[in-house]
């Protein structure tokens, strides 16, 4: 595979991720039942859609074949999706949308510190940018299992339940694709054994303070980063891609 | 009716409008088709409910029953909300949404630059804060109607559509309730008839611009602000108030 094609593939699997739980943080814009929290959590999807933007921006620019940020967002079938597994899954209550948001935002936040050394320039752009805002997500989500899990009992239970559940999820991001393991040899990736140590670090702190117990199995599921979703995906996709798929190339 | 009573009555009214506003642009977030709209709607949306939540706590404060921001915005039953119809109106599309922006955003506008003359120091406040970003919102939804309107001959039949069938919503706005002619009075409120001038040589000069005809009915639908709302309501108040009932009182 050239390099350009390389480089393409690994901005969309960056995007996919921000994209898909930017979406389905937006499930939560206006839903209650803490107006500071929705605000909280729709200012974290925008920094998401925001970041999405710029790295498909970026994609597209690469090809220069009439693509637009616009069009790999909203116009590709599902398999040609690269986000990881664990931000499709839904938001089942706050406890779950928190440990989603852990995991992510602290690989999220240790991946764009990363790539501020990238040789590309556009990589380190967006990292730049971004890096300011997972910081803050990261701490927001820190937070929030520290006062979930150190809370009632009621919290407590709830969130150790979604760990438990959610914690398949939490190892796809450091299972390499060839895409990565070659975006790294080339510079402009980042190196995810890296990334792992510093990830679990974080969590392993976080979790004590929390009084939360770190589930122990090392089965992790995989598959979203090569396009093999879950069937949640798919409901994701048709309430995104509704409006652009009914009007095609609607230019308003 | 005591003064603190129709000052409270008057800070639901203000504040519904921004919710339910809000509420519907939520709706948006995350289903394209643009991104960058996406996000600036969402981020329109996040103004208002900022704007809202500081409202619903001065209008805690006043009580001081034990009611809060969040029992004000989720708590309560349809009847009890007071913003006007066309905000409870349904997006439709993209034409449908951009009107009732238009509408609103130029009210909500003038109404914000007059209540910084509130002698109410929290409305002032508020109407301080929120007029800057009034501001933007208006020039958006301007810029809009004239995108649409001097736009494609798709877009301008669209958009003359949306403005022919959501006119008679445009009304409610300056027909005065006996808790806004008290608030006038008490010097909190605004002049409702300067407003109505204001507005529409605001409207006049964008549908001029925007080789729009201006719909000629008289003929104004009026309710909400009283209480008698559209089924639409229901359904918006079903969706954001879902989580606070399946949990009461959750502190997570």
């Amino acid at each position: 595979m050239e390099q350009t094609e390389i480089l393409y593939q690994y901005l969309l699997h960056l995007g996919d991720n921000s994209l898909i739980q930017g979406q389905r943080d937006g499930e939560w814009c206006g839903h209650g039942p803490v107006l500071e929290q929705d605000i909280a959590l729709t200012n974290i999807a925008l920094d998401l859609f925001g970041e999405a933007r710029n790295i498909f921006a970026a994609a597209a620019r690469l090809k220069g074949n009439g693509e637009t940020e616009d069009s790999i967002a909203f116009l590709r079938d599902v398999l040609q999706y690269k986000n990881v597994l664990l931000v499709e899954q839904p938001n089942q209550d706050w406890a779950y949308t928190i440990v989603k948001h852990f995991f992510y935002d602290n690989f999220h936040n240790i991946l764009m510190t990363e790539l501020c050394n990238s040789n590309n320039a556009d990589i380190k752009a967006i990292a730049q940018k971004s890096v300011k805002e997972t910081n803050y997500h990261a701490r927001w989500s820190n937070e929030w299992m520290i006062r979930l899990g150190d809370g009632t009992a009621v919290s407590k239970e709830k969130v150790q339940t979604a760990l438990n559940e959610l914690w398949e999820y939490s190892g796809e991001f450091f299972i390499a694709t060839s895409i990565e393991t070659q975006a790294e040899q080339l510079g402009f990736g980042a190196n995810l054994e890296t990334i792992h140590k510093a990830w679990t670090k974080t969590i392993d702190e976080i979790l004590l303070e929390a009084t939360l117990e770190k589930p122990s199995s090392t089965f992790f599921q995989k598959g979203g980063k090569t396009g093999i979703h879950s069937e949640y995906l798919g409901f994701v996709l048709a309430e995104m891609q509704y409006l652009q798929r009914a009007y095609p190339g609607a230019e308003w």
